[in-house]
């Protein structure tokens, strides 16, 4: 099967509220509760929406390859524990991290605003989708600065190491901001992803350095040598190691979900979504900052584009979002084909 | 005025207490209040005991510049406010950032362990010193694991750009760990330190690659073209600049401090101490792991170790840390002297 993005020659244009109710008719379809899959569907237009075509209906084979095999849980019920006035713990039982965080997202925001900083820990969770749209909402529709982690599966070696041990495990940040929209990133602490290592290959490019080792632990800039055995390195040399470690003690360590290397999905042929925990921190400005904060977000955001910066963080996924929203979400003719062969309906 | 760190020639080794008190002593006679010395002084040597040169005595004559400007108080009285159940702010009232965090630590630890998680938000406030030994005392002492971020003076280059915008902007970050010592990491956010192009400067050496530009924005290896108009550049390219955005976010706009680019001390010729703010976050792992945090700690640990990473985190400053307290803190003879002509003492 293959579900790809809009190629130049026949694509169309899917409404957002189309898109987003056909993959939760093949979510539901494929084993998971309803209410599970209305998130998920949401959270996967959501990307495909904003361009991010990594994360969005590009995963849909990998979401039902895993629920076929009985790796994650479609119907997990999410148990939520009021373990502090300042800390959430929601065991996902093995379900996906997006419904454990629904299952707690009012309770995060209420203590945060009490207390001024909150953390939500979610374990025994899988997450398979793009990180911003766990923290993007904090601070568009509460007003909160929101921090996320999630660590992943064992595809990153460690600065000056030679095996494969921590995760793409990205970092993701949202801040409320005067202008209207908020400054969020979204990064994985690797120096690339796995698909871009796929696409070079194709193309007979080589990678950047210091991208990849081989199977032995050795530099390469083949992306076949890092598809056959090889590995991914951190970006940044050792101090994106160092940041990937603190995902790993946050995201793992901290919530009681396991490392990157440490669950064992052999069991599961077909399985493709890592089985870990996800850390969320919410911070409500206005203790500190009173007023202000959103106002300063502002002022900083101009001083990057007077600084020469040709663009803000999250930009151009705003671009694309406003497009989608007016013309519909572009897509591939046989991509939004097969969705609806996948969705039980016409086509 | 030359105070450098030690030479293979004709140097001394001073025992830590010895050390810290003659610091101690230099900074009373230069303006600031006993109290405050006593914090600087201990910081100092601290860093100066574990290797850090860049952040050790060196930094002695940039305190003295300081103080002697008129631009940073010395004598400041911080003043903490409880703010909200996990929150604590602290006006440093233009004083030194390690006498704020002192006056608020104990506050900071009690909600920590209160709430699950607190926050610290020091503005006004100058730092001049490593970030580590902010987060490690927590780790180390109170089983915390801390974050601490800091923005400091506009010298880096937002990714893209061409104007200096954001400061150095370290993370540091810790957390216990069941071996021993606490994992801790202390890192700039652009491509190396200040202090260090400083060093390679008076040392004569270029700098690596991609690290920094001159006053047109031209790649440039001199550490002198960095320093006279010059930029770094933020480590790890677009991500290294978007994390160094949110310390100016965290650090700044959340504090109520200054941003990096945001405070003007041209009327105190000398000064050299950024007057910014400073974000301290501190998780109590018994909430949500239990027991269990500093052992899965050392499970990466070892788990880094068997993947081939030749040393963990803080490790270097742990081994030169350990022989200096036994052996003595290694100084230059002529760095020693010096210290002692500042603290009015022999030499």
């Amino acid at each position: 099967m293959t579900v790809s993005s809009a190629a130049p020659e026949s694509s169309v244009r899917i409404p957002f509220g189309q898109l987003r109710d056909t993959l939760a008719l093949i979510f539901e379809r494929h084993g998971t509760s309803r209410a599970v899959a209305a998130i998920l569907a949401d959270n996967c237009a959501s990307a495909e929406r904003d361009g991010a075509s990594s994360h969005g209906v590009f995963r849909i084979p990998g979401y039902l390859s895993t629920l076929a095999s009985g790796w994650a849980d479609g119907r997990a019920q999410p148990q939520v524990q009021d373990v502090a006035p300042g800390c959430i713990a929601v065991d996902a039982r093995n379900g996906f991290a997006q419904p454990a965080l629904a299952a707690a997202r009012d309770l995060l925001v209420a203590k945060a605003r009490a207390n001024g900083i909150a953390l939500l820990a979610i374990r025994d969770s899988h997450h398979f989708a793009a990180l911003w749209p766990d923290v993007e909402p904090l601070a568009e529709q509460e007003g909160l600065v929101a921090l996320a982690l999630v660590n992943s599966m064992a595809c990153v070696v460690p600065h000056g190491g030679t095996q494969a041990l921590f995760g793409t495990n990205p970092i993701a940040f949202a801040a409320p901001c005067a202008d209207g929209a908020p400054l969020v990133f979204d990064l994985a602490t690797s120096s690339m992803a796995h698909g871009d290592v796929q696409i070079a290959a194709r193309e007979g490019r080589l990678l950047p350095e210091s991208c990849g080792v081989d199977a032995r632990g050795q530099p390469t800039r083949e992306p076949r040598a890092v598809l056959d055995g090889g590995s991914l390195l951190p970006f940044g040399g050792h101090k994106g190691s160092a940041l990937s470690m603190m995902v790993e003690l946050l995201a793992a360590a901290l919530t009681g979900g396991s490392f990157s290397f440490g669950f064992d999905w052999s069991g599961h042929p077909g399985a493709q979504t890592p089985r870990t925990g996800e850390l969320i921190i919410a911070i409500d400005p206005e203790k500190t900052a009173g007023q202000a904060f959103a106002q300063r977000c502002g002022e900083l955001v101009q001083a990057m584009a007077d600084a020469g910066q040709p663009r803000r963080p999250g930009q151009q996924r705003h671009h694309q979002r406003a497009d989608s929203l007016t013309r519909g979400v572009p897509l591939a003719q046989s991509t939004w084909n097969e969705l609806q062969r996948l969705a039980g309906g016409p086509a």
